[in-house]
């Protein structure tokens, strides 16, 4: 019945119709619906795009509603599957000032849509008045008046519940219709609670009021908000210096990462490299028959994007790799860079996909006075267009078929943006699993259109952030609305073309700081080893952030043996990561006061409360700070606040019981540049103890 | 023939088509779009409601474009009258930031559209790249490159443009085919800005982006941002105590108004008003056959909403008090009440517009446990709604007709807001000078939808704003987006229904200051005199905001001899407030820092520039209060800021010389409240003189 009568409606809501222009809303058939709902959110671009969660989580969805005069609403969130036609409904609930809420929870992987429906309610309007009704004579015309609205929802009821609301109706009108009836009684009867839940299941929804927005939200798993990234060269994991590492060389050093705690393992693109104009070490313009060359120029004679690099093994391989990660705990990333070196099939086989310049060459990659030869940029606005995506997407197809589902993109803000809402969204539908990273530095807009577009995952400015106020000022921005509903950063320290010049000093401070902001400010984040974990600090020139000896262009070799390697720092952070859904997340982050700018705190909770984390990062690298934290232990989940609790110090615990609102802390950069508390509340005290009553 | 072009596609964008599904990018003939358009802005719910404006004003609208890679965009602002089908266009400029702005002027009143086209630019792209090569042999290529580019406009140019381009495409071309040609000269024949000028007229725009949203602006008169609101109860205007206010009586006070510098003259009702369950002095229930009732009880057995009460005068007389107020600079505004007395000829002719109990009485306006016997309500979820709505409508056609054009409409937010916007519309469309303004004191998301639905002025909460930080708050809330584009606030220090107890002192340093923050806080503001001016501050009861005595049960005689009376105080303000366009905006406010909580600074600037007004309030009624106040010379034009430039007081006529950035103000109540400094920069000094070089 109610079914029938929500399904025979869209979008018709009058007072909310996109676009209606005043004067048709006296020929519109709802002229006289009266709730309105002035916004709902979530919402990214107004619907446009589709906002992000993760499956089997809460998604909460808010709206504003009400309506004219003091009658009252019911408010019903509405969400379905994209592929489904029915809705399910969640009766949505007052928080005040207009704003309803209420969640939902996508079981599976995928696609849908949510929106909100909402009416004045005939019967709670009465309920409601009825409440406040004093004067005998006003509750028995009103108890009349209300045996009218039950009886109108035994008329939409069926067996059991039409009889009992017809009884209920008879009743109030005969009672109310007895001269002289007591008044007090009657209210009760009108008010009778169970009898209202009865006739709550059978609303009037005729004059109700639809969002004329059907939001779309895309429901990822887990790895989507939560994960930590190793990167490295395959080509540099040979166990003896100057010998191309393998598929195989990679597989010996997975215990060593899944150790260390991660669970992507990503790595740079594998395929057949070019040899025109291949780049000599240190990005030089020429090479030597040994050189290895830029992975990123991809393709030669022997192959393109599908195809690999024979140095590093055969699909049989790469297939016996992802395999064993997946024993490992860790999923294979790989680098998905649409572009070509001169040498790429492509380039022959598809001259449309590429400008032609009128001396019969290829237009090059370039930004004058800059130049890259070895790269050919596809041509987005080429009349093959479709050819180009398809085939592209074809790229992503075969991986996919390899076993992979996590993808880094190169550079997709050089590649036309309806490519990748399409080709993200076609791989999606067949493989909701798929993770896309977008590697895009480069303006703010820029950066968000990617991520609206279907990028799960953001590279992000946190490179360049390393005062307390750019921190602060920056992660506030990244946890907050809009961003946050579409927008999920991944950090890193360090990647092969940045090596940030507060790193080139080497110190291991620095390090150990930077990787302990990376993963508790943000879920997600990533390094780029081994550079990371042995300190390879040095700069090609002064002035840059490019490595010396780049892996970019040349093999290195690494001593995994260094006794001054982070990575048992890295392990345990990453542990701690693992041990508390606090840092699961990044909606929940909030920063702390601190009387030192050199320190930077912030709390962190697991969408439940119970978790509760707080970092405290000395962000000098060379000399102790000091200095008090402002924490309510009320906003900590301690209870009552004046309660002390235990802080506990997981990097390394040392167990602190802190008490009040302001707090001492010190952190010597040369023992440990941080702390990452848990919050331990205390359960019990001596009004729990069995006899204390 | 860019119109053409520009014609023959419509929402089509595949980058922003609104709610497309991503798998039908590839079917889509534009997947080789480019251009982004990521947001336009102003935008209310994203063109669900209209922009507010002025005609003649400019209006600006920002975009937030860009494209992939390093091309170069163009973007232009279309605009058209509603009822035109030709948009016109304006270029757009980047901000950075990839921020895009341009400005139009509506010429007249009325609805326009507006949105945003942009596209990857060729021609320009080109040129970009050109005036950054330095190889010559790369210079030469990119000359033949050009010169297809040049070619190709001029095949979509006709007449002289054509012939020049061809021109230029053929000689750069030849120039650059000639072996060992000067790089240099070729570059500057690439560069010439004449000719790219020409090229620049006929761009290719058939990968256009086009913004798939048209947004709606309304252009008001300027009395919808700018105006000064007077209230009186005509019936109070009698010159002999007890005696009945003619409109002729007020036709003799409207020198004394028009001297205080109002420009809006607002009456209560001037219906008939009801005998049943008419209402006391005092809102007593029970009335004498020498009560007058309240206004608001509208109808009887003589009329309703299109009569006029016989005591007041006759239609004719009305329309003589309209002519007589237009000679003194004054508008009639009349208020609207959609309800009725229970003799209103509505209840018998129309009995389906109300809502009908079982003992066979109409439901009267109640919130139980209070009750409104006198008044009722219609019911807007009548069957017959349509022909309520068309009756309502036609109230506002008559009086329309009698030459009113503005509203005050009494509690909109008690009508189903769906009428609001139809009625408005309807009107407007037909009378596009018709103001109305919003009486809704109610909850904010409520007020909100009232001005989008297209009420051009609204009441505010500023009578209970009164604390620097309440009005600091408030005030920066009302001036910034997204309000500020729709919302435009009307404040009134006091009305017939609020005497705040700020008042009921009855200090006139209360009264002077509270009238001074609304004259300049806001550009619109009204006082409900002569309660107002002569200081009626007695409340009906202690912790009411209820005049004793109040106009709206009973006749007043007001003594406007009063010595004490601040109407030469108003009329000052009043005359600053014309004399300076910067009062005429609430956009450009912005508060000063001032190390005194009693003292409120804050400026406003006209849109120009040229005029800023300085206001500093003290809060405190009885204690002088002296600070510190923050304003850097550069804010207030003043170049370079190291110079002086002098403070004019233009409420006392006194003139400080002020220079840096703090600045010392006491202010005393019982002397001035308050000070309203013009900026006076001085325009010469020596270097100015004739043989200083």
């Amino acid at each position: 019945m109610m079914k029938n009568i929500f399904a025979s409606r869209h979008a018709n809501d009058a007072s909310s119709a996109s676009s209606s222009s005043s004067d048709s809303l006296i020929d519109n058939p709802l002229g006289n619906v009266r709730a309105v709902i002035d916004a709902v959110l979530p919402a990214v671009d107004h619907g446009r795009f589709a906002v992000k969660c993760v499956a089997g989580e809460r998604m909460r969805v808010r709206a504003h509603c009400f309506t004219d005069g003091h009658d009252v609403l019911r408010v019903q969130l509405c969400w379905r599957a994209q592929d489904q036609t029915e809705f399910r409904e969640v009766p949505m609930k007052p928080l005040g000032n207009d704003v309803w809420e209420a969640a939902f929870s996508p079981p599976a992987l995928g696609r849908y849509v949510y929106t909100v429906e909402a009416w004045v309610d005939p019967f709670e309007s009465w309920r409601s008045e009825m409440t406040r009704r004093v004067d005998p004579d006003d509750v028995r015309i009103a108890s009349q008046v209300g045996a009218l609205e039950i009886a109108a929802a035994a008329g939409r009821a069926e067996g059991a519940d039409r009889t009992a609301l017809q009884r209920w109706a008879s009743e109030l009108d005969a009672v109310a219709a007895t001269p002289g009836s007591d008044a007090v009684s009657l209210k009760a009867l009108a008010l009778d609670e169970e009898l209202a839940d009865t006739a709550r299941r059978h609303p009037d929804r005729r004059h109700a009021a639809r969002y004329p927005v059907e939001f779309p939200l895309v429901a990822d798993r887990e790895r989507a908000r939560f994960s930590t990234w190793y990167e490295l060269f395959p080509r540099s994991a040979g166990t003896e210096p100057g010998v191309h590492g393998t598929f195989k060389d990679v597989e010996a050093r997975l215990p060593a990462i899944a150790e260390m705690g991660f669970d992507v393992l990503y790595f740079p693109p594998i395929h057949p490299v070019g040899r025109m104009q291949r780049k000599g070490p240190n990005n030089k313009l020429v090479s030597g028959p040994e050189d290895v060359g830029s992975p990123w120029a991809i393709g030669a004679a022997e192959g393109g994007h599908k195809d690999i690099l024979a140095a590093l093994g055969t699909a049989e391989d790469f297939r016996h790799l992802v395999a064993r990660a997946t024993e490992h705990g860790l999923e294979i990333a790989l680098d998905i860079a649409f572009q070509c070196a001169p040498d790429h099939p492509y380039v022959k086989a598809h001259p449309d996909w590429f400008r032609w310049r009128p001396d019969g060459t290829v237009q090059y990659a370039e930004n004058p006075p800059k130049k890259y030869q070895d790269i050919y940029p596809f041509n987005f606005e080429s009349d093959d267009w479709r050819g180009l995506w398809a085939e592209l997407k074809s790229v992503l197809d075969h991986w996919v078929g390899e076993g992979v589902r996590i993808f880094r993109v190169d550079n997709p803000h050089t590649k036309a943006f309806p490519f990748w809402e399409w080709a993200i969204g076609e791989i999606k539908r067949e493989h909701p699993d798929v993770i896309f990273l977008a590697e895009a530095f480069t303006r703010p807009k820029v950066m968000h259109r990617l991520a609206k577009l279907g990028f799960s995952q953001s590279y992000t400015y946190f490179t360049w952030r390393n005062t307390k106020e750019e921190l602060v000022a920056y992660f506030t921005e990244l946890s907050t609305a809009p961003g946050i509903d579409y927008f999920r950063p991944n950090v890193w320290p360090n990647t092969p073309d940045i090596l940030h010049e507060q790193l080139q000093g080497g110190e291991a401070s620095v390090y150990m700081s930077r990787l302990v902001l990376a993963a508790t400010l943000s879920a997600s984040y990533g390094i780029y080893g081994p550079a990371y974990e042995l300190r390879d600090h040095l700069p090609r020139d002064p002035g840059t952030e490019e490595y010396l000896n780049s892996e970019k262009y040349q093999l290195r070799h690494w001593n995994h043996d260094d006794p001054e390697s982070l990575a048992p720092f890295i392990a345990r952070v990453n542990r701690i990561r693992r041990e508390n859904p606090a840092l699961h997340w990044d909606r929940t982050l909030r920063f702390l006061h601190v009387d030192n700018p050199q320190l930077l705190a912030y709390a962190k909770s697991s969408e439940d409360g119970a978790n509760v984390v707080v970092t405290v990062v000395n962000l000098d690298p060379h000399t102790p700070q000091s200095g008090w934290i402002g924490l309510e232990p009320g906003n900590v989940g301690v209870s009552p606040p004046s309660r002390s609790f235990q802080m506990h110090d997981v990097l390394s615990g040392q167990r602190f019981i802190w008490q009040g609102d302001w707090h001492y802390v010190r952190l010597d950069p040369q023992n440990a540049p941080a702390h990452i508390f848990v919050v331990r509340r205390r359960h019990g005290d001596e009004r729990d103890f069995d006899y204390f009553l």
